[in-house]
């Protein structure tokens, strides 16, 4: 019987190509979403078909009413998403796309219900190098939260040792996109976009599209994204 | 201007004394409910009560769908909840009460509400003595979270340093319940049992009741509460 595994799954690339190294290391998946009002909600159903395409028969999609609540983010709140900024300028300094806590509340979700499948391994495609704007993608957070989660829960307390798997989190965009295409990750299925301009359209100039598409280029990969603006 | 604090209150005895003690100390208080299907859910209304009382302007409720999707716990699934134990008994082993990852998720809320608050302090009013038995209310528990919430948001990237205030987790129900009356705590505003008979009706038997009954008896003060069965 394959080991089972909670993997965070937004439908964007990094999170697809996490579900598909999860799944090409044999682990039995339950898939988590998240509907918390995102501009680009699209995602969920990018989500929904990447779990189809791997079988994955656990997808949990969790409402969370905080991120809309307390607003704050340019992807929860009427605050305009950045366009056609280089690579260089979204290193230096924490985007507006910041939502407050989030990966936090999404591990927590994750450990929960974790405890409950009997796993032990909980995947999450943070990324600190292309976008280091991001407190909760870096290595130290996720050991940090490693630590708690081995004394927040019961399974803990009866011998179960929790890791948090960050397999692309030293990657670039290009490596990730080499790594999945040669896992055969269905790019075609995912959504990056923040702020999507009509279905099946990405804007082109948001940080994620940006990102995306130096991706691809440097991968040396057609990237099967349909973009509302021609590259820079 | 008094300095603002994230104080989580389900509306039963501890917490309630968690917010008395924030209020005392002068704190601009935000607090957090979470409606996550419990059995008990009536601790809402008692919440809401106790932040009238003390005049907490900013009272959210959230709902938490992830407890009752995962279940496996007596106050969220289709499992008995205990009666009759006594304290001693309690205290050997996790009861079936117990939520998993609950502490954990609401501290990750409380995070998030904290940082969009400008506040660096949160309190918990966690009790590792009366009910060791879960692993979320122990103070190597709250220790970790904190280093993670230190490394988690944008704040504390920016120089925020988070404290995780746990008052009561040393201190015995008796000497919780004087600590509060000392402070003029409205205990008939709060609700601790888990399963309640009625309206306004406590079961007298749970766990909860149990703690609540004792703590009063031996603190010397009397228990607000209707029990539906006399003491053990």
């Amino acid at each position: 019987m394959s080991k089972p595994a909670v993997v965070l799954l937004s439908g964007g690339l990094d999170s697809t190509t996490c579900l598909g190294l999860a799944i090409n290391e044999g682990y039995d998946v339950t898939a988590l979403s998240f509907d918390y009002n995102q501009r680009h909600q699209v995602e969920l159903e990018a989500a929904r078909q990447v779990a189809a395409f791997y079988g994955v028969q656990k997808h949990f999609v969790f409402s969370v009413g905080l991120f809309r609540e307390i607003g704050g983010s340019a992807l929860t709140d009427n605050i305009a998403v950045p366009r056609g900024r280089s690579a260089e300028t979204m290193g230096q300094g924490i985007p507006v796309t910041y939502v407050p806590a989030r990966n936090l509340v999404f591990l927590s979700y994750a450990l929960g219900v974790a405890e409950r499948a009997g796993a032990e391994d909980i995947f999450i495609g943070v990324n600190a190098v292309d976008y280091s704007g991001y407190p909760d993608c870096r290595p130290e957070f996720i050991e940090a939260f490693q630590r708690t989660a081995d004394l927040a829960v019961k399974a803990a307390v009866e011998g179960a040792r929790y890791k948090v798997h960050a397999p692309l989190v030293r990657l670039s965009k290009a490596e990730i996109v080499q790594l999945g295409t040669s896992l055969g990750v269905p790019y075609h299925l995912t959504h990056s976009c923040y702020d999507p301009v009509g279905p099946g359209l990405a804007c082109g100039g948001c940080d994620s599209c940006i990102l995306r598409r130096e991706g691809f280029e440097h991968a040396g990969v057609p990237d099967p994204t349909r973009y509302a603006t021609s590259a820079a």
